[in-house]
Parts: C-alpha cells; sequence; structure tokens
C-alpha cells in the first residue's frame, strides 16, 4: 500500500521510534495517518501548530490533566478515552460547557503503533460521543526506558453560560448539602484488579464518563450551585478535605449513604483498601444550598449518569476543617486524607 | 520549618516521590509550597482543577506542545522557560496575542526536588516576563525508569485581535516573498553541545525567546501576513517543506542570505550536520506578498528579537512542492526534509 508519503504505515506489526518525533517526514505521515485520519475535523485537518475558532464574550474555563495510567487499558476503558473524559469533567465541574480540547503525546520508542493506534481511535471516539473535538495536538518520542507506552496530557476549554454562578472549591457554606451522583471506587478497583501480579477476579468497570450533560442538567434547575468537583486521584476522602480546606468549614459525612458497590466493598477488604481514597472517573461531589437539595438530587436522577445520586452529609461550622464521618457501626472518626503509600498512576 | 501541612518540604535535599502525584496530602502540599507560590496569581491560587477568565467575543486560538528536551538545562535557558517560549510562539505564528497557559508536568520518581524547583522557578520567570501567565496545571508522578526527570505539556490559548488576517500554512501563494527572523541553528547546537558524550566546546547559546511582541509589530505593518511558522524540530528544512505541501507551491531559497553564526556552521561541520535541520526556539519565518516586504522587514529589524531577519527566498509555483535551495557554490539542490535518523529531543 502506498500514500503521498511511499509507503504507508505498518500499523501492525511496526512500533514507534525515534524519526516519529522528530519534526521530520515520518512524523509528518503518522499525523496524516493516524491522527488528522482519526480526529477528522477541519481545524485539525489544516495542520497548523494551532486551532483557531469564535467564542462569545464571557466566561471562558481552561484545564489541563497528564494522563500516565497503568495499564493503558483496563476494564471499562483505556488512557485515550479517560484523558477524553477527565479533561471535560473538569471543564465542566465549573459549570461550564466544554468546547475544545487538545492533546500531547509522550511516546516511549518501541511502543506498539497497534497500541497507539487504539488508544488513540478510543480518544476520537470518545471525543466524538461527547461532542467535545480535539482540535489541536504534538507527538514527542522518548528513548526506550525513558517513558512507558503512552503518556497523554489533554487541556479543555469551555464557555459557563451567562446565568451561572461559577461553583467553586471555597464556596462551601455550614448547613449546605454534600451529594454524590453515584457508586464510589468503581476505577480505583478497576485499574488495580488490571495490573500485574495483582490475583484477584472482580466484574467491576471503571466508571470513566463524560460528566458535562449531566453538570448542564443540573445547573438548569440549581443556577448556584456552590460547589462541583470530581472526586478523581485521591479519592472522595481527598475532594471532601480539600473542599474543607478551601472553604474553611468541616464536613459531617454518613458512611452508610455514601453507595459502593457490593464488589468494590469486597476488592477493598481483599485489598486492605478503603473505597473512599479511590480514584473515580465519572462522579461528580455537589455541595448546595439546602433548599435547592430536592431539585438538585432530581435532575441528578433524572440523567443516566446520576442515576444513583445521594445525599452523603452537610457543611458544618467546624474550626479545624476536619471531614467527621459517622461509620456504619455508629461511631465517628476523622476521614483524613492519604498521607503515606498511594496509589500511583491511577489516571 | 513548619507550615500549615506540618514540617515543610526539603527542596535541597529531597526527591520527587510517588505521593507527590497520589492527590493526597503531599501533592497538595507540593502545590501549594511550590507551583502556588512560584506562578504566584490569584486565578492558580484558587486551587480549583480550573482556571475562570474572561474573554472578548471574536476569534480564539489553541496550541499544545510537550516538552521533553534533553538534557533539562542547557545554555540559555532549561525546559521550564522553553515550555513557556515555545507555546507562546505557537499561539503567536496565528498572530494572536497569547492570553493563558496551562502546564501538565509528568515527573519521574527521584527527581531532585531542587531541579524542579530550579525549572518551575525558570518556567514562572519566563512567563511573568513575557506577560502570559501560568493559570492552570497538574502534577503526575511515575515510577523511577518510567519517565526521564521531567516532562512539560504546556497549552496556551490567546485572541487574534479584529483586523487581522490569520496567517495559515496554506497561504503561501507563488511570487511571495520568504523571511527568516534571525540566526538559524543556534538552539540545537547549543542541546548538542550540552549533551553527554560530546565533545565540542562552543559559545553557542539557545535562541529560546517568546515572539509575541515581535509578531504584534508585523500585524501591526501589514495585517496580511500570508504566513507565519517557528521552525523549530527539523529546522528551517522541515518548516519549509510543510508548507510547500500545506500551500501547493514550490519555493526558491537562496543559501547564502540564509543568516547562519560562524561557531553554528563550525559546529555543523564538526558533527556532520547541516544547520537547515536544526531546531530553533526565538526564529520565525514569515511569508508575505511582495509589496508588503519591505514594510514587513522594517517592522521586524525594530525589534530586539528580530534585528537579523532577512528576505531568504521566495514562493515559486512548482507542481512536485519542491523547496529548491541555491547553494553558496552557485549549485542548486532540493532541500528534503529529514528522512532518516533524527534529532531526538531537541525541544
Amino acid at each position: 500500500m502506498t500514500s503521498k508519503w511511499g509507503r504507508k504505515i505498518d500499523f501492525e506489526a511496526g512500533r514507534v521510534d525515534l524519526t516519529h518525533g522528530s519534526g521530520g517526514k515520518a512524523m509528518a505521515q503518522l499525523v496524516d495517518e493516524l491522527f488528522v485520519a482519526a480526529f477528522d475535523n477541519p481545524m485539525l485537518a489544516k495542520k497548523n501548530d494551532q486551532a483557531l475558532f469564535e467564542v462569545p464574550a464571557g466566561r471562558m474555563v481552561m484545564t489541563t490533566d497528564g494522563y500516565v495510567v497503568s495499564p493503558i487499558f483496563f476494564p471499562g476503558g483505556d488512557i485515550g478515552s479517560l484523558a477524553v473524559h477527565g479533561t471535560i469533567n473538569d471543564v465542566a465541574m465549573a459549570g461550564a460547557r466544554p468546547l475544545y480540547l487538545s492533546a500531547s503525546f509522550i511516546l516511549e520508542e518501541g511502543f506498539p503503533l497497534r497500541d497507539l493506534r487504539r488508544v488513540v481511535q478510543s480518544m476520537a471516539r470518545a471525543s466524538r460521543d461527547a461532542g467535545v473535538p480535539v482540535v489541536t495536538g504534538d507527538t514527542k518520542v522518548v528513548e526506550k526506558g525513558k517513558g512507558d507506552g503512552v503518556f497523554i496530557s489533554t487541556t479543555g476549554v469551555g464557555v459557563v453560560p451567562p446565568p451561572v454562578v461559577a461553583p467553586s472549591g471555597d464556596r462551601a457554606l455550614p448547613g449546605d448539602v454534600v451529594i454524590v451522583s453515584g457508586t464510589i471506587g468503581d476505577h480505583g478497583v478497576a485499574i488495580l484488579s488490571s495490573r500485574e501480579g495483582v490475583s484477584f477476579e472482580t466484574s467491576v468497570e471503571s466508571d470513566s464518563a463524560p460528566l458535562h450533560r449531566l453538570v448542564a442538567r443540573m445547573v438548569e434547575v440549581v443556577p448556584d450551585i456552590h460547589v462541583l468537583r470530581d472526586p478523581t486521584r485521591g479519592g472522595l476522602s481527598a475532594t471532601l478535605n480539600e473542599i474543607a480546606q478551601q472553604s474553611g468549614v468541616g464536613m459531617l459525612i454518613d458512611e452508610r449513604a455514601i453507595p459502593v458497590r457490593e464488589e468494590v466493598k469486597a476488592a477493598c477488604e481483599l485489598l486492605g483498601l478503603d473505597a473512599l481514597h479511590l480514584a473515580n472517573e465519572g462522579k461528580l461531589v455537589a455541595i448546595c444550598d439546602r433548599r435547592h437539595a430536592d431539585g438538585l438530587l432530581g435532575a441528578m436522577r433524572a440523567d443516566p449518569l446520576g442515576r444513583g445520586s445521594a445525599v452523603i452529609g452537610s457543611v458544618i461550622d467546624e474550626e479545624h476543617r476536619f471531614v467527621q464521618i459517622e461509620t456504619t457501626f455508629g461511631g465517628k472518626r476523622i476521614l483524613d486524607w492519604l498521607v503515606g503509600e498511594a496509589l500511583p498512576r491511577i489516571c
């Protein structure tokens, strides 16, 4: 098979080599035959070093995230779809409508082109399904042993629709209610179960999903949501503690109210982990005035990605900014952040 | 020394460990004591997962680049300043005014915190000097041997001022003139000379610099510049060939007119390289209508970063889209892209 570049790239048996990041012909061909073909949009097809688009006057959001998840393919997703969902979600957590994404790939020499194609095509599919195109990108290659297959950094921009008061981590007020949009810990367990050397079977899949449509429903019903955040790395416990710090408040959480799948509970017991420390990639925490709680819950439950929404506690006036949790057995403990060894490369 | 986090981070003897990317307390402390402190702006200080800013209605530009340069410190710059300059330049090459940057760090376990601080502070300085703040970011950590110290992916957004017709790689027309803004090959030689195992001495420093102010002068004088591009990876030869491909034209370049430092020529001779294949990080190629050439050159030479600007050739009607070069010795050759082995990790 030939193309305007001469011999077509062998995506079945080929591997990434240093010329794919060199700025020369091999790179231009890879961009043409893989990235431009998969992401298939007029901005990328122009092959300039940047994308151009029109925006309305108003408030804009920008967010960035690096993805280094290991393994790159896991139950319920892969590093490509995760990079799209995760960044869309960070844009959405500002109450914004995501518009465009950029993607920076750092590839390791020797990485199978077949895997790269699978990741890029999955990324393109996730982007199309979410209606948020990848409009510009970059590819670098590092020597074998200086990277790990593929890392992706994704940046998203979006606009905040005018009547929305932007949710922010520093706006939680005593008396507010704390809501989660569904089961906790699924992504973390899915990744851990697919790691080498971990010997347990589970049917749990990552919850990786784009939450922007759920958020659009939510802000339509309650334009003044105080806080929106997705509990990714560090899990629900890190997210609640961060918000408590930023807002200068405490929280009182009811452990029994937190939705956790039985399979996730079982896996956590087996591995000696706490589901509240595990990453989620398709869930959000919302904090709002108590008067708006029912309306917000109704809007959330009407969305396929918010069906399992539940009130899990409330914001309290507490000088130490502690997040307290009432346990299943009726006791009370401080829900601390993960301090020591972490779960590396969960996203 | 203590902080609200307890013991302060030891930036002299400490090293990056996996907890710095875990989403827990160690990461939050690193963000606080290094990133928020260095970049010092109210958007980052909010510590939400995204930045919010107001934009006027109009045309917006978005661009992203990964930086994997090796070594990370080199004469004339480091990976931090390079990541700021390179991304500002990609925004500027659309004729746009850069507004904001985001930065995604992928760190290797064991990387000295002292080096990380040096990189981040350099990045912050470059960003301040250019007047383009880093408003949001992310940090991930991979295990020792799965990365290489630090990789940075930077994304930039900017706005195109209304009277400007956006320059684009597909707008070169036969008869147009081709201009470069100064000496070619400096960055490439500076990097190569600082690599281990390379045994030559040179006084050449990287030309790494932000070109947005130069571009602002240029579009003020000539609002309709047909093409603007910075010849980074692959050097001048890749850039000219890309433009020829995109525009469906040929080019005729006069080798004697291309500014190259004597030290760069000497280094190229020693290493068996062609300066036209070497990366530049503070130079641009401009292509415009012949009638505008004098005006544009005048504007460029009035800027400190365009003082060495020169016309190096012209765009021609040529069906094979070849870039031809008239050599110093009066001959003519095709200026091809780098095909085989490249200069990896030059940016």
